[in-house]
């Protein structure tokens, strides 16, 4: 890609574009590459300065893993959507680490973790945008973490869409979320998120009419 | 508290006093009141924004709690330490809901949200300051429940000291965290910052020869 080509993906996709100087655009232009990661090609593996990752086609997944290699997804980004927690360069504060595989075959904009960092030292716009970019996603795995920490909420879930399934012999639930909700006891909207996660996790899909198992057997592993 | 006061405290505590105008500072400081918060008190209980607050003296803790009335600390704050996520008005991006108490009889400084929120939108420095504290508490959050979630390791740690002490016969372990940390097959850091926690909690005290069990009963509910 050509410096003319970041220039004009940045500037759809960057709101503080147009407030930095002609420079500094240059620079972080200059300070770019596009990669083609193939699915299922580990990106950032938490322990150095992957950089600014832009997703122009395709999605990451951002997951934690445990010494035994046991994993949780946290979110994923798809078209449009910056990571900033594979550039803990740019953001001191962040010291903990997290995984980063394509999921898909996906096309990103990486800009150098030093040279973002350099341009936004001269830059409170693009120092809140950052920020703002992280702290945003700090609230989608406080949820995830709570879910599962707490209320072992992706189990119960797991539990009811298996025995519903077992008890009318079909892949095929025909119930809202707010049924759902109420079966289980809890809130409705808690559930639409959860499906949501496991949607995203490829384990059902989620349609107007209700839930369709897709993933059987991992379905019944979240059950154990 | 008089304005001045309050003004003395922020000039002092906020690295972006300096740099705002005459007006913002006394905006400030007519929005800000003192309170008292006696050991024991509950301050914020998630539902809606208690202000951005200043510790002048005491402890606060922050932690998350389930239905089911269980909760798990995700960080105290000391004396000049700054409470944002109490402030969701301040920062739109934090939407979970976390709960702080007065773990010791506290004073603090509380600057109401709304007029904190107006002045950080005309003031960079400000929206900066208030990001990157809720970002630094993001790693200290994220430690907490990897820990916890994927290596049980505040379980794997009590059911270490527990057996140490049945074994040896005494509450006084004289072991260094490296020794443990072998023992465990962990890293010391880990141990380290695993026994602060546990220390924090009131269940051990760490001293330089070693570690001594303080609440046996707490220790031995973690083994389970």
């Amino acid at each position: 890609m050509t410096e003319i080509v970041f220039e004009s993906i940045y500037r759809e996709r960057f709101p503080f574009w147009e407030k930095i100087s002609d420079e500094d655009r240059e620079y972080i232009c200059r300070n770019s590459y596009s990669v083609a990661y193939p699915r299922g090609r580990n990106i950032h593996d938490g322990s150095d300065c992957s950089g600014v990752i832009l997703v122009c086609s395709g999605c990451l997944r951002l997951y934690m893993m445990s010494d035994e290699g046991k994993d949780i997804t946290l979110y994923r980004l798809h078209e449009g959507d910056l990571c900033m927690l594979s550039a803990s360069c740019v953001l001191d504060a962040i010291t903990f680490e997290v995984f980063v595989d394509a999921e898909q075959d996906s096309q990103c904009c990486v800009v150098s973790g030093p040279a973002f960092a350099a341009v936004s030292q001269r830059n409170p716009d693009i120092r809140i945008f950052a920020l703002e970019a992280a702290v945003s996603r700090f609230s989608d795995v406080m949820w995830v973490m709570q879910q599962i920490l707490f209320m072992s909420m992706d189990k119960r879930l797991a539990i009811f869409l298996f025995d519903e399934s077992v008890r009318t012999g079909s892949d095929i639930l025909t119930l809202t979320h707010g049924q759902i909700a109420r079966y289980m006891g809890s809130a409705r909207e808690v559930v639409s998120r959860m499906l949501k996660y496991f949607a995203g996790e490829g384990i059902v899909e989620v349609s107007r009419g209700g839930v369709t198992i897709l993933d059987r057997k991992r379905l019944q592993k979240l059950t154990l």
